[in-house]
């Protein structure tokens, strides 16, 4: 099972660190951190830093793309080389996925069109300007197309591809392997929960971090 | 806000990059990754490197420390110049905590002895070899110590903290800003949940996963 997940320059890193934790424990995965350059690849607050694996140019195909999101997500929708990949990558896969605003570089790759998918709540309308229709759910399958919401999502997204690729018994054993039991200290986890000032806040944070990221 | 994360050969990436996903996100928050050396830290799958920004050695003090845990801290428990450098940093810490096994670094330094502390599940014995009480709770605070459960935990960990340091309005933000709305797809995520089967599935790929990194 060859696990491909894109990485570049203001990707946020639990978007990419929480599927590979979960997927590089399915039986027999192969996780690559591919990247343009052999260069390490800086996050989206400038604190980390990932070293990938192969380039771009020589993964020709892979099982699982994982596409991660974060304010570098608007640069890639209009980098045709990177789109172009994306493209090229997913003819062959058998699950072509995102988190958060991964979802933004598979509609600028026309992968969404006409299709329900999700994506950090933030972005829906940037999502819904590709042609997806947006909606709530945190996992949205469709067909071979896997969306998930924002950054702590990928997690629950791979849980249910592991229960997809490699059944219930393994996600199962996965989940107590990372002992998922998540037990948030708050309750403000999604619009429908957060207090609306709670999420005008957070609207203008991310609106000032993805600006100070992409200039 | 000074937020230092040791990294270390065969640690876990996802007990790292979970609880800087929100710190990070603290007003005022700078988080550093510190190591042995400047050299890029491989973590206990071989498919992912860290790059550290800083050497342990630099550290004089900070606010708060996370140490990782992983297969790696087996090595750790005896290294006295990390064990000595946790019991040095931890002198002046606001918060001192754990994500997983790295527990059993701060119990190696004898900062839990006599405490309630949690890690693992598959590690407790070796958690309570350290003069620990281990308890099932997913984050436990005692005084300025605070230790989370297995790999993912840490998340909700630095959520907790995050409410302690900077108030629950912001643990709030932080927690749409990331749309942590867990919703695992199977209820296998803690001892008690999971069937006794999958326990003793996963306790035994722990163990070899553990054996293989640390010989």
């Amino acid at each position: 099972m060859d696990i491909v997940i894109p990485l570049f320059p203001n990707f946020t890193a639990l978007d990419a660190v929480g599927p590979y934790e979960v997927l590089s424990r399915l039986p027999g995965a192969v996780v690559t951190f591919a990247a343009a350059t052999a260069e390490p690849v800086t996050t989206d607050t400038g604190a980390l830093t990932l070293v990938p694996t192969a380039r771009f140019d020589v993964i020709e195909r892979c099982d699982i793309l994982v596409v991660p999101g974060g304010p570098g997500t608007r640069m890639l929708m209009t980098d045709r080389s990177l789109i172009d990949w994306v493209r090229h990558i997913d003819a062959h896969t058998q699950w072509t996925t995102s988190v958060c605003t991964g979802s933004l570089v598979l509609g600028a790759a026309g992968l969404l069109t006409g299709l329900r998918a999700t994506t950090h709540w933030a972005a829906r309308d940037l999502l819904e300007s590709l042609g997806a229709e947006y909606t709530e759910e945190r996992v949205v399958i469709e067909g071979k197309i896997v969306t998930s919401a924002g950054v702590s999502s990928g997690i629950d997204m791979a849980l249910t591809l592991a229960g997809l690729v490699a059944g219930t018994a393994t996600a199962e054993a996965i989940q107590l392997s990372i002992e998922y039991d998540p037990q948030p200290p708050c309750e403000s986890g999604s619009v429908s929960k957060a207090e609306p000032s709670t999420v005008e806040l957070v609207r203008s944070l991310v609106a000032q971090r993805t600006a100070d990221r992409v200039g």
